[in-house]
């Protein structure tokens, strides 16, 4: 049995097992091993991001190792990473001359072949992207999914550009990309631009994506950097303006990685365990025969008949051993959105009983009139469903603040305090919580005011998050 | 310009680079970038191997990370990978309690879980792959593709079985696996079971693919092992038998690295660039405006209308300011296996050049008698010469010997000399090569016997290979 959602640290830990996404008895800590039917998820959902990014990316893979002196190159960056990489000493049984460092992320792996494949501003802008593994040594407790020492799938994008507008440009764009991919897997997101001291080693400023998680705290899912010329000028990347003259060029680059699995999981599960959108289950359609001594033949007929009929999408047909309620259990845990279950009665009258995974009642419709055009008209409302869930759980744990008092009382029960602060006042926020930075658009669903007086000094302030995060 | 294919290594060493497969100058030995053409070439190849694969396997991850302890385990095993394993040694600035081998291969990562999720013989058998990063502090010359420090796509499958004929039966199935997926490459290969002195650190017995490159050396491209149940007994992987005993299960393990698209490269590639069969290309068709002044609107409409029509394919239109003699030989080097022509002779009288890649002759068709059917008939022509080709350039490199004099001879020329040895005298044919191993089947292009007169004793033999290898 999965224990309440209520309990959403054990919830999600017994969930991530139970529905065979990932096994976490992997003798290293923060490091977990993908289960096929979690391997599955995160095809469906990289696929996505793949299919968005390849409109004007190209994917790309670079080595894992990074030589020392190459990853020491970025005072800042380094500064940001050094206590968190893991570092390759030894060849074989001999040291090695160099250092090797395992990428905590790809920067000063990919600049240096900028530097090669930049001359003049016909090469510009370059947008590629890549999927991989990168490690960090975490010290902190460890969560699958959400705090690891191997991140295996690691969606990192870099671009070069002429000037730093843009630069900034490109840092919309990939704002846009990622609301169209948390849109996809209806996965509500607050935009924030974080504060001067939590931004990305390196970086001009960091906009980031925040989500909030069952428990109220708030998960970081998505983060763009505008890096300006900074990394530019330490690996000496130029380009030949059109004039003849020479020019750093201007960079962003810009990271999701599988926590957005993680809040897939956090936001849509329930009680019985997992929800997953139509788009990403591997699962999409199960049916369950109702099999009773003697009438077995044709209920298995309808149902191999339906099987048949909905081939087109992800389905299994569940002709196992197992009794019926043992099934529903089973499939409920893995969140397939629609069940469908066949017995004698349904055989005798040409219907079918039909079941979605977010409503559970159950209703009934004649054989003939299933077909793809209605699965998809039920997938596309279930979605609605999921959207306003997901949504209203979010939304439930926001809370606007006038006063440092309703802050501190706010995040410690453990909601997103917004509040309005200046840029003078915004880092007296950080001792009632991790101070997400300004917001960069309001939601549709949020009624706030991203503009207003300072909490703090009562001078003109802009709106703030603050809340306890993963 | 490209140096003949006659000078292998340098043709190599320069198409590598020249077709943008990879950037091969990333600062550290044996480490490569792969660019986004190259990268499409292995998008598509390694799907096919996912096609072939998700049949009747299930698709997982496991970590990087092996723990000293776990990767110890296995005698045999360690032995064959201690002088090539990276070893983690800090975290950060800390030396780490247990240092962490970078995976050279992921049997003692995989068989611990193994040990966890087999109980009883309903569990088998199990059938899992992964295709990931492997790492091997390779001290020999590198080379892209073929010998390298990050091996960043080694497909690697491992399965368990309850008996030895059935872990048996997985190899053959392994081996007809690896057949379909070469043959879908069109790259030959000849099928060895390697000698007991170079079989898999661990294995009972080892079985190879080999296909034979330009300059007559022999490179592996496959390996299946059958395991039987020495892991099981070294990580305790145990199974209740239908009979309530307790008994080891039996295993194997396959895998395929990038060295099939260093094949792929090297066995079609001509004097030109790439040669890629039409399912694997990045661009399956290109179509070239030929633009003459006051005449480029009907060609370019010509043209455009082409491109709309072909959209069902990976098909590129290529406006480009470049002269047409810079865009063919572009292409050519990229392999594009259907180049079009248009110009302004083509558009008056409503025709097309067609070159294929392979045949380079120019002939014209009329523009409406283009047709998905029309290219897919041209795809499955070439394929066919494409294979004669293949087949054609490695059995000229194969020799069968009737004396130790002769294997020396081939050996030495550069050919892969089969010759008819014993198990007893097998070992004495190393002095001249590589021993292969026993040839497992006869390929329908190769004229020899499998079974023969041992060259050294006269005694009965098989039919055993001896080459120069990679």
């Amino acid at each position: 049995m999965l224990p309440p959602k209520d309990s959403f640290s054990e919830w999600y830990h017994e969930l991530i097992q139970q529905a065979e996404i990932m096994d976490i008895r992997y003798p290293v800590k923060g490091l977990y091993v993908w289960l096929p039917f979690g391997f599955k998820i995160r095809q469906l959902v990289y696929s996505k991001l793949r299919e968005i990014l390849d409109r004007d990316h190209q994917e790309v893979y670079f080595p894992t190792l990074i030589p020392e002196d190459m990853l020491m190159k970025e005072s800042e960056h380094i500064k940001g990473f050094e206590d968190e990489v893991y570092w390759v000493t030894h060849g074989g049984l001999e040291p090695l001359e160099v250092k090797l460092a395992l990428r905590p992320t790809s920067e000063t792996a990919i600049y240096p072949m900028f530097k090669l494949w930049i001359r003049s501003h016909a090469d510009l802008p370059i947008k590629i992207y890549q999927i991989v593994n990168v490690f960090r040594y975490e010290t902190k407790h460890t969560r699958p999914l959400i705090r690891l020492r191997e991140v295996t799938s690691f969606k990192e994008a870099h671009t070069a550009h002429r000037t730093y507008e843009e630069a900034e440009e490109q840092v919309k764009s990939a704002i846009e990309i990622y609301k169209e991919f948390y849109d996809f897997l209806i996965i509500p997101y607050l935009i924030f631009k974080r504060p001067e001291w939590d931004k990305f080693p390196g970086a001009d400023y960091t906009i980031a994506f925040d989500t909030l998680m069952p428990d109220g705290r708030t998960l970081q899912i998505g983060t763009v950097h505008n890096l300006a010329d900074n990394f530019a000028k330490t690996f000496d990347i130029k380009y030949e303006t059109p004039e003849g003259d020479h020019a750093y060029v201007h960079q962003t680059c810009y990271g999701i990685s599988e926590r957005c699995i993680a809040s897939l999981i956090a936001i849509h599960g329930d009680d019985l365990g997992l929800i997953l959108p139509f788009e990403v289950a591997p699962v999409q359609i199960v049916i369950i025969p109702i099999l009773y001594k003697g009438k077995e033949e044709g209920v298995l007929e309808l149902s191999r008949r339906l099987y048949e009929r909905l081939k087109n999408f992800r389905v299994v047909l569940d002709e196992s051993d197992e009794r019926p309620g043992a099934k529903y259990y089973k499939w409920e845990l893995k969140g397939v959105p629609i069940r469908f279950e066949i017995g004698p009665k349904e055989y005798e009258n040409d219907e079918v009983v039909v079941s979605f995974r977010d409503e559970r009642r159950k209703f009934r419709v004649k054989f003939d009139e299933v077909s793809d055009d209605l699965i998809l008209k039920w997938a596309k409302e279930m979605r609605e469903r999921l959207r306003s869930r997901a949504i209203e759980s979010v939304k439930g744990k926001v809370v606007f603040c006038e006063s440092l008092d309703d802050v501190a009382k706010s995040v410690e029960g453990r909601r997103l305090a917004l509040v309005h602060v200046c840029e003078k006042c915004e880092r007296e926020l950080e001792s009632y919580g991790s101070v997400l930075g300004q917001m960069q658009e309001k939601p549709d669903w949020l009624n706030v005011e991203l503009e207003g007086e300072c909490v703090v000094c009562r001078g003109k302030g802009y709106l703030v998050g603050v809340a306890k995060t993963y």
